[in-house]
């Protein structure tokens, strides 16, 4: 019989290669499956059923703060593309080209969205005329197309699933406000729904988004030391708006450019999900994510009584707005066991005969091995309720320590090479503001900047140039 | 001040030129823009707020009958689409062509998804290997996008939105039965959520889906007369099983080829409810798929107290589950119902200072221009509630009598070709089941054979060639 201290023979040890292992895991646990085409994978019903709950969350924050959804074309004239300069640049490189419709060749070039702020400014600069226009926040949910060399499942792909919101506004005051209200929006998401601590700030110029006036994201510390950036926010300036023209009758009765941004998550976070949460049996699911919270397995499932007890508590919980489920296939109790524990379903009840007699069942929870007798009455649907709440608050605390003891302030480089090398994690270190000492840090290890630190006092030098010091960042090797 | 007895100027009338009257209601309630590229529209807030209800519905249906949301790659493989040989010659004029990723041009040339039967093949053959396997019962919401020369909003384009359900079973009558489940469900949504009465069949051979054995079809009447084919569901037998290999090991112990359906309805559906409902006013919406079934417009709305009561109506309204807005917006009442009107709403709600003295409000209802002038009470939720089912109902019956009254059986060829001309609609006559005398029709008169109609019982002949008539068959012209 399975047993949480027993390891999954199915998958390799995260602590011998943890590569193999999250692979091991997307597999396992039945999230995705790799296509004929390389880069593009195939989001299987469980991985994609994870998705949906992140959109379902996400999409009602959206629409309570005002935003709605459109949806823009898949392709993307190369001269459409081509308007902003910047933008461009940083994405020519890894596009998807159509040459041919039908039975022709086209006259111009279309690209595959690999984003699609050219596609959304098009369209403001038709529909945008006066203030009494403004703001246009929407939002788009669909996939895009980057061409990428080296792929790995939800973390980086030629294809992904994302969100991307796009909005304009009458003054910078407002569109600068947006840009912090979605990260915010993206923080408390990773919280409350994903169990993930962030660590939140803007993005040196280097790192900051093709075409952005500044960038800022959340970065999630995944449990081998490696940082995951699992979601930005853009503020543009009028950047874009004069690249495509759009511009309004203020209420002054001047012509004025709009202020933009934009800002997307995307499947990235069920990498984080996997790399933060899970373990050696595979798929560790923060409850509020879960398709399935609760798998209630009975035992010697033919003998009287057993299936009805199994459906009846499982009806209770339902009515409880659980998310329940009994297996009742053909498999052993065993292996159902481990099937619920690879796909990290949160905890799972067991039922059988004796347990009707003393009219209790076991409970058992995913995230730390814990087993409880548990009496079948009245009260356990509000218990279990209970207990997933609290599952969620000691999924996040872990995950909260396990980052704060992995970030680590420095004050020379030899430090920040010392403690990138032995123990990993965010380091925070100095920097002047220049991006040869940036690129030198990455050069020579191989960390990125991940985000300035906003909230520091900055006092003393570079250690890289030995310069005055202008922020202090978080540093880090990434996905 | 608007009035439903006046005939709204943005747009052109639904007797003078129905095409116009479509695409200036398409326009200018706001459901859709042009790109820059042609046949590849913008679904603008409304037109996709409209799409995320019929979703909602819909993915509902789906999941309690047992079927799971996957994502498929946007790309497939050129000898893949190829595996099929039906298959490709149907879709191979309309594909989009992917020659480039990145800086290379690609050794195999990519398909942009005109559907994706052959990515589900091939992901079924890898992970179905025993009849504990299956059924598998999976569907798709995505994007498609099929080369066309004629496109019309909605209706025809190079990019639409749909679903898509591909599933397998372990035997014929099983993989039968789900091929008439989900043309059940796509009828019974038609019906339930957008009023629109359906005329269901069989597909002759010539107008069957590119590699399906049967296919059946509901199929809309719209104001014109003419049909819009609005949803298909597949059999396939094991025609694609054997092309791609997808066997399993039955209880019986013997290798078997799996038996197939697939089954998509599309945006198209919006084209058939603004055709179906829509008058010279604009867009009619069904109150079920309306995404605001009540706009609330205040009258003289800076006198004290009127937004005020807008607002606690809207919040009493709320609590009883209706989807209301306020229109506190600084333009005209006038301006206010026009716009309510063009967007289809189907009951506006007028507040003023003279109804707040009476504790009244005046109700006027989108479909048939009544108005009702109604007591603020606790009542009042109900009472709107009532009138929006009512609202169903009354839309139904009028697109049921439409449709009735559209159906006219003729035995002769003459009069076949006298009542299209005349009359349009639907017209059933005998068929022998032979293609050359559905092409003759065709030619002849530009109308197809939309079904067949399985109730009927047949006796008599062909009245094209004379022989024993197999088929009594629907006949229209269709968009």
């Amino acid at each position: 019989m399975a047993n949480q201290k027993v390891k999954n023979d199915a998958i390799t040890s995260r602590d011998v290669d943890f590569a193999q292992w999250y692979t091991d895991v997307c597999r396992k646990a039945e999230l995705m499956d790799y296509s004929s085409v390389k880069g593009f994978i195939i989001y299987r019903p469980y991985g994609y059923a994870l998705w949906e709950m992140i959109q379902a969350f996400m999409d009602k924050r959206f629409k309570e703060t005002g935003h709605e959804n459109v949806y823009m074309p898949m392709l993307i004239p190369e001269s459409l593309l081509k308007k902003e300069a910047d933008h461009v640049e940083g994405f020519a490189p890894e596009c998807a080209v159509v040459t041919k419709g039908g039975v022709d060749t086209l006259e111009e070039d279309l690209i595959i969205r690999p984003t699609s702020e050219t596609l959304f400014c098009e369209h403001y600069a038709k529909i945008v005329n006066s203030y009494r226009d403004l703001p246009k926040l929407y939002n788009q949910w669909c996939s895009v197309v980057r061409w990428e060399k080296t792929t790995r499942p939800f973390l980086r792909g030629s294809e992904f699933l994302w969100q991307e919101g796009h909005t304009i506004h009458a003054t910078e005051e407002e569109a600068r406000a947006e840009t912090m209200q979605m990260l915010d929006i993206y923080e408390s998401t990773a919280k409350d729904l994903l169990a993930i601590p962030m660590v939140t700030g803007k993005k040196t110029e280097r790192e900051k988004f093709a075409g952005a006036e500044e960038t800022y994201t959340i970065e999630a510390l995944m449990h081998d030391g490696k940082a995951l950036q699992s979601g930005t926010s853009h503020y543009f300036g009028d950047g874009f708006a004069k690249a495509f023209d759009i511009k309004f009758l203020d209420k002054d009765n001047k012509q004025k450019h709009v202020h933009q941004t934009s800002w997307g998550v995307s499947t990235r976070l069920l990498g984080a999900i996997i790399m933060v949460h899970g373990d050696d049996n595979g798929l560790v699911l923060p409850p509020r994510v879960a398709p399935t919270q609760v798998m209630i397995i009975p035992i010697q499932q033919q003998k009287p009584g057993v299936l009805d007890k199994a459906d009846e508590i499982a009806a209770s919980l339902k009515a409880q707005g659980i998310r329940v489920k009994v297996d009742a296939s053909d498999k052993s109790p065993g292996w159902k066991f481990s099937e619920a524990e690879m796909r990290g379903i949160p905890l799972r009840i067991e039922v059988g005969p004796r347990d009707l007699e003393n009219g209790q069942c076991v409970v058992a929870k995913r995230h730390n091995g814990e087993k409880l007798t548990v009496d079948i009455n009245d009260d356990l649907p509000q218990s279990i309720s209970t207990m997933l709440d609290d599952i969620h608050e000691e999924m996040y605390q872990k995950a909260l320590a396990f980052r704060n003891d992995n970030i680590t302030k420095v004050e020379t480089y030899d430090e920040f090479k010392n403690v990138l090398e032995t123990k990993g994690g965010y380091v925070k270190m100095n920097w002047c503001g220049n991006e040869e000492c940036e690129v030198k840090i990455k050069e020579d290890t191989s960390a990125t900047s991940r985000c300035i630190d906003q909230s520091a006092t900055v006092s003393g030098t570079c250690p890289i140039c030995g310069k005055d010091a202008k922020h202090l960042v978080f540093f880090a090797k990434a996905y």
